[in-house]
């Protein structure tokens, strides 16, 4: 099981586009994709210019699948497009 | 619900100490803590100094006396000692 980060900072001025794309996203991933456990988006409670995914996939071959697939490949290039700087992306593993 | 992100940056050669310290508050947390529906320590696949919390909690009031317990008051300063630079919290919401 893996658990992903994904941090985004949206330009003030394109929050509502984000948000609507990254439903389709969501909506899209957690329909179709194999070994999703959780695949949500958030909004920090103090700056609503961060926007994040948190995920948790069964594998690592999960994850590849998803980032191979065709709503991914189209919606985050463009999900892109409002970020005001580059985001942050960790991919995290349990501590037992 | 809210989602907590606690991004921590540790130092090379505190890693394994500040895992061992992570663990009891991690159990502490998970064992005392009301509200709290997920609270684990996790470590990035490539870079093995970023240690982060990834947290749930039932409300802010939960997640308010959890900070005020004695666990939390004791560990969390033992744990920054070990730290390389301040780390990043992100109080999350759901995106409905």
């Amino acid at each position: 099981m893996i658990k992903i980060v994904a941090k985004n900072y949206v330009k003030a001025d394109k929050v509502n586009d984000y948000i609507e794309l990254a439903k389709k996203l969501v909506k899209a991933t957690n329909d179709k994709d194999a070994g999703c456990l959780h695949y949500q988006l958030y909004q920090d409670a103090t700056d609503p210019q961060v926007l994040t995914f948190l995920e948790e996939w069964e594998s690592d071959e999960h994850l590849k699948q998803h980032m191979e697939a065709e709503h991914f490949k189209e919606m985050v290039p463009a999900l892109s497009e409002f970020q005001e700087k580059p985001g942050e992306l960790n991919i995290y593993q349990v501590v037992k």
